[in-house]
């Protein structure tokens, strides 16, 4: 053992790079984080390994993106008061990286589902609005980025709410401004963007969109999207055209025309509007944190990679937050996934690349028990890793025999 | 990667040693012990990197002690016509090893509680009667060993009947044979060994017991196993008044005073004559079954050390299998233990030697969902920590810089 310690006096510290999803329902990505960070630090110490850790909450663009961008800054959520996609008020929260350059919105805090389920859904007239003074708070307060995370909405209007909060016009034949909601827009005659906040062109746009959905038709916005927020045939009918009718008016005033980008029907339209008109760049979710993050330099001396999420399964591997870690970690390191539940396969397993995956289920458990312990559970499954690697790690030539 | 080949084209093959006990009501140690070989091959395969796996399936000296031992030597049972502990005709298993030296009998395959469990309990006329045939039989077979695993069982006779059952005589005053079972051994006057079969001393005895009960008073055999067995408060007095006589008369004609002695109050009292007058020796039940299988030697240039159980909390540690595993394994080499559940503590598991260890629970599950799924599950499990492992058996001196 003597010869371990003098190797290990003498090895630099293992690198840990700790890029955890959020367990959706149970944790946020930043206290997952935290306790793989402990249950890293318990096992090596223990192990006598020094260690570096990086923590680095992570997303996928969806649910809990705000709240991870948040965790990775050590920011806190400002909020600004704004009106859900019925006109009412609520209070919304959005992010501003310490630098001050980069602010993120989840649009949900405006137009979000969940919001407005306590009432009938109201597809036609249901609106984007309340995403502008999120915007607006940003850009007052200098941004040069907005990271929009889309989600999760209730509205089918092709951004027109957002559009008239940000200072543009959408007029009828008559001159007269549209009610708000999709099912006004096939009266859109013109778009009047005299009153467009010249900063909502300026600032750079990013929306994380993880669908492909083109914004119409068959595929589009109304028909797959449309009936989850209630509408019935008919106002999937009457929304396609106002969608139509918007995009045909982008077309002839921004010679951009983007009905068939993949991407533009994701959460009623609204990147239409951002793409065409504003320049926005659609990228899927995981990847725009990444890149926010600089995940790929962060993660790029690691010696050793943990991630995870609330369920691990076939849909992990395919844009999800352990994809993007695995693709992004340094060739040749292990990757270790840790979840609620793991549901992929070996042969699933072992074409993505993870090292291994564990669940954090400590034997029989119910779900409900599973999400109480859940903090507790990743730290002591962590550390299970960690206390199997770490063995290596301290002494590599003790534990076999020796080489030739 | 061009060098870790290297390296591996030139390493020793990773030397694996699966030590599983049995997981308890959910499947054989000897199963187990498979589906964590498969995992093992199934992870090292992938990741290029050779292995030689020894399984030994094991066991703590109580139920499944027989089929473990019958895994390790691969071997089938044998079977023999007897009594069960209320004198009913029943079939009991028996196990012989490959070289026809070692006898294993499990005494509750004749003289258990399960099998008495359909009528009322009779706590003294119970007997040790049937386990005579097994010993019988192994004897025949010219076995130099026996192995006894007493645990489960409905008597409190001291083995009277099984000394009947070999051949000697409890008498009375006068001169009459007592009845069998505990309650009448009271009227014990004098103990003939004039029939007894002379090979029943001759043959080396070994007595797997995990409780240091002495045979009478207040820690006694009938005290405090009494009741599980059915005896009311009269009978536990009558019971211990007859283990007394009894181990006065064994004392008189052995000159050897057994009554003080650790664990002479295991299974109603049956270690006592086969110690005092057979010779037998009393050892902790993962002690015996590793001393039979040559454990220590076996797992002595393991490289990793896999055990497991059904359930891993407190308890394990004090006596049990991976109790007597983490003992076994070489120093400095990881052990894990996956199991069912795993109740230690993060302090435990630091004191116990052990490395790490894991559930086979892959996300929320019931018990009944868990027993059923177990072989697959520890094979996953398994494999997923070798693949964590694997890594560094392939590659130390790529999964981290250079070393000074």
């Amino acid at each position: 053992m003597s010869h371990a310690s003098h190797v290990h006096d003498q090895a630099p510290p293992v690198r840990v790079a700790i890029v955890p999803d959020s367990f959706k329902g149970s944790a946020r990505a930043v206290d997952v984080a935290a306790a793989m960070a402990r249950g890293v630090h318990d096992a090596f110490a223990a192990a006598g390994v020094e260690v570096l850790v990086h923590t680095l909450p992570f997303a996928d663009g969806g649910e809990g993106t705000l709240d991870a961008l948040l965790g990775a800054w050590g920011a806190d959520a400002l909020t600004v008061d704004t009106t859900d996609a019925l006109g009412r008020p609520v209070r919304a929260r959005y992010g501003l990286s310490p630098d001050g350059r980069t602010g993120v919105v989840e649009a949900a805090e405006a137009n979000g589902l969940p919001l407005v389920s306590d009432v009938p859904l109201r597809p036609l007239t249901a609106t984007t609005r309340g995403i502008g003074p999120l915007v607006t708070a940003l850009l007052d307060a200098g941004a040069e980025e907005i990271l929009l995370c889309i989600g999760g909405s209730a509205t089918t209007d092709g951004g027109a709410g957002l559009l008239s909060a940000l200072g543009a016009r959408l007029l009828a034949r008559d001159g007269s401004e549209l009610p708000d909601g999709g099912g006004s827009l096939t009266d859109l005659h013109r778009l009047d963007t005299t009153g467009l906040d010249p900063r909502a062109r300026s600032v750079r746009w990013r929306i994380a969109c993880d669908v492909t959905n083109p914004l119409l038709g068959e595929t589009g916005a109304a028909a797959v999207f449309g009936p989850q927020k209630g509408a019935a045939p008919d106002d999937v009918r009457l929304l396609d055209a106002g969608l139509r009718r918007l995009v045909d008016v982008l077309a002839e005033l921004t010679g951009d025309d983007v009905r068939d980008r993949a991407g533009m029907g994701a959460a009623g339209g609204l990147p239409a509007p951002l793409t065409a008109l504003l320049g926005a760049e659609v990228l899927p979710g995981s990847r725009m944190v990444a890149e926010v993050l600089d995940a790929e330099r962060l993660m790029a001396d690691a010696d050793l990679v943990l991630t995870g999420e609330g369920r691990f399964d076939g849909q992990s591997l395919g844009g999800k937050v352990v994809d993007a870690v695995r693709r992004l970690a340094p060739a040749g390191r292990p990757v270790v996934v840790i979840a609620g539940d793991v549901s992929v396969t070996s042969e699933e397993l072992r074409r993505s690349g993870v090292t291994a995956a564990f669940s954090t289920a400590r034997g029989p458990r119910s779900l409900e028990r599973m999400r109480e312990d859940v903090l507790a559970d990743v730290e002591w499954t962590t550390a299970n890793c960690c206390r199997l690697l770490a063995h290596h790690f301290a002494s590599p030539d003790v534990t076999r025999g020796p080489r030739p």
